[in-house]
């Protein structure tokens, strides 16, 4: 049986990135208290094609992933790469996972436990000049508008937010390395007041006061984010977006930043 | 060349619902100012298929709706479905049209006019019973929350949420017709505050205090469009439905009420 | 701290339904196999309430759900809306689930395993008046156009469908239960050829001819559904609907046939 | 009434992008016949935000697209960048519209003729520098599988896909302009078979036989299109990508070049 892909090529035209993409997948991810975390990632891998080829092989990226069903994490990702990049015989290999993350929230007032959604992302890429990858995360908080708090008589409109912080870590050594739960609380900190899930109405009188206390703009949330980022030097790469689903209009304000440590 | 769709089927089974569906269209409707307004539909087209006939004909379904290329209205709608059920010879035919709508809107302070965008739909049937048509739209608004108003001793969360409102007309007297533009105007007046896509700082003032000294629950705001349509004679069934994007939370609230005129 | 919920309304108008939404939750389900599989969830809670209530507590839906975090199964679903039923003090209560849930596939030649992403659906209502469930799946499937076929001197087009199966179980004892992976068989049977996440070279020689030997229009793969699911005496109602994304469209097609046993 | 927005900043953080995105706005824009064309674009605004304020004034944004009213095209979105940058007193701004697209297509054997939908895309930033634009869009098409062809005795998967192109004219001349017609040829001779709406039996047999007789991995409609584009000296950088919807798979199979002009 023929093997058309490894035909030549005559076009004389590399492809920076071949594979496949809107793959559903269930994986593990493991959290900062060491406990392990079922999800189901949205994955894309890929390959760097050299121009002489005329295709990919892409069920060799299927069987790379299921090689490693089980475990995907920003630990072992540089493996699943490494492997792509040998099996598929390129210069470069990348690879990218979505998926939902969820944390135990404790309600303010009453301490009422219950589970909160984040987005969770690792990315990486792996060339013949080295590896570069990519944590990042997205948090739901609530904003409230300093401008609507400072000119009106009473009340101050506010709605959730959405902010995704994305960061390459300075060292690959255990000691520095950044977790997804430290991003969430940098956001958390920054926003008006952190969302729960669960709230009685003792927390609800928390949180409404809360956020009426710290009115924030897009603008603020994003510095204040980038203020602690800058700050940490295990990070020496960040992008940091936040974008509000205002209540008082039907789109979307943002904000964004990004920076590369000097 | 044969026509395979045509060939007799031994199942027995007639089919409710066969059809086109995703269909991107650009569409022209009539708003209540008698002006035309120039939007892209998403559109389906069905029939019901008799249980001897194996396939139906795609391809006419595109070929009506092309022959009314121009206007799609809840007027028209009646003229396209009948022609469906004849030119595809069956017993019953079916559209739905979704599309934006866009009303200009005065600021409510500085009278600063720009275009807020609301979702229409046209849905209608036609079976040898007769017919039966829905006009619907989902209108942006803000909600702001009693309990967090009532316990806090200062500020409330408020957020955006959407209004669906559907309804099925009385008459198809010319007097009698309902226009999308007073659907909108309910499920406003039931809300906390309406949505306007640009306000000034005297503009921003005034939602603000306008949401907080009415403050509405999702429950409210449902049973607020219910009672106005209920009151409307020209109305014989209604679904309403309100859903909030909470700012406290990451899932949203909703309620709904489906009425029919006793 | 008032309970503004609690208050009387004098709108005398009950709502159908009013809860929480798109609310983003780790599950764990059963399959056939009598395995966990972990998933994630987007889940609908909901009660009727009363026309003498202003509002539900929308907190303890969350804390319904927590009781029974690990494991929600149309097995346990009953139990959940019961409890909602009682801690909310009203006349029904509904739930639906959705989530990704996975299959191990093997390749047709060469028997190569992967996970194949199915989408499921519980769905339930308790009233005064007894309890009703649904279990749903919708199947990704290939399916190629006979008209295509017959009238072509070589070739066919052919394309991704979507396959969604929604029953009614006649009873709720043990051995009248019905599997979602015998949905997802009777889905894949019907169609022209199922899918697989990895294929190798013989792999793909056996799909592409498989199907080009069945080929089933959307009208077929919704008639051959409906006709096996008629003869199996376990299901008192099904709804059927299969959306082809077709290759030489930019628009999808579609049949939908609902039936209740006589 | 204090302008909150106004007031110093002391962070030392400028910001790269701030304002409003997901804000639907109907346009009009010009195709290559010189006809108007209405549609409803998702727009994006923001500009630069030096480090000493803290926030912009979104509403500004509202008024500047305001003042546009009627037509937003890759020739006047530099004319409204500008006036962003002005109005607001930054360094940059920038400006994305995307939106649906429709060209009359005519089947290939009866000359039926339908309105086929592209995506649409400018984009456009200007700095102290200079200014920047790029023009793409997405075509849908239909691919088939060389691979599958040639291993197996009869038939070939193919399946709907996706091509988006976007281009950096190297001038502003006139006579150099580049208009998204041409980028839709290119994507659609590049691909197994052009895609269209309306398709008559004659019709579906001629691009059934097309498609079988110019099958197209994903890499080599990208590479086919990024041939053209290179040869093209009115070009000077592009982005390619190509997205099978594999009707063998539940996941998407792409192919990305980026190109500059040396």
């Amino acid at each position: 049986m023929e093997d058309v892909q490894n035909r030549p090529d005559h076009r004389e035209i590399p492809i920076d990135r071949v594979g496949v993409t809107n793959l559903s997948y269930p994986i593990i991810v493991w959290d900062r208290q060491n406990e392990k975390q079922s999800t189901v990632a949205d994955v894309t891998l890929s390959v760097a094609l050299p121009h002489h080829f005329k295709g990919t092989h892409m069920s060799r990226f299927l069987e790379v992933l299921n090689d490693h069903r089980g475990e995907i994490t920003i630990r072992t990702l540089p493996v699943i790469i490494h492997e792509l990049k040998e099996r598929l015989d390129c210069e470069a290999a990348q690879m990218e996972v979505r998926f939902p993350y969820f944390l135990e929230r404790e309600a303010p007032a009453t301490g009422a436990k219950s589970l909160l959604d984040y987005q969770g992302c690792f990315r990486g890429e792996t060339t013949d000049e080295g590896d570069e990858f990519v944590l990042g995360v997205t948090v739901p908080v609530t904003s409230l508008c300093p401008c609507s708090k400072e000119i009106s008589d009473y009340g101050a409109h506010n709605q959730r937010s959405l902010v995704t912080i994305e960061i390459k870590m300075a060292s690959d050594e255990e000691k520095d390395f950044v977790w997804m739960e430290e991003l969430i609380e940098i956001a958390e900190d920054a926003s008006s007041c952190p969302i729960y899930p669960l709230l009685k109405r003792p927390d609800e009188k928390h949180v409404t006061m809360q956020a009426y206390d710290k009115p924030q703009f897009v603008e603020d949330i994003t510095r204040d984010v980038a203020t602690v980022l800058m700050a940490d030097e295990r990070i020496r790469w960040f992008m940091v977006n936040c974008r509000n689903e205002e209540s008082i209009h039907n789109h979307d304000a943002f904000a964004t930043i990004e920076w590369t440590r000097p």
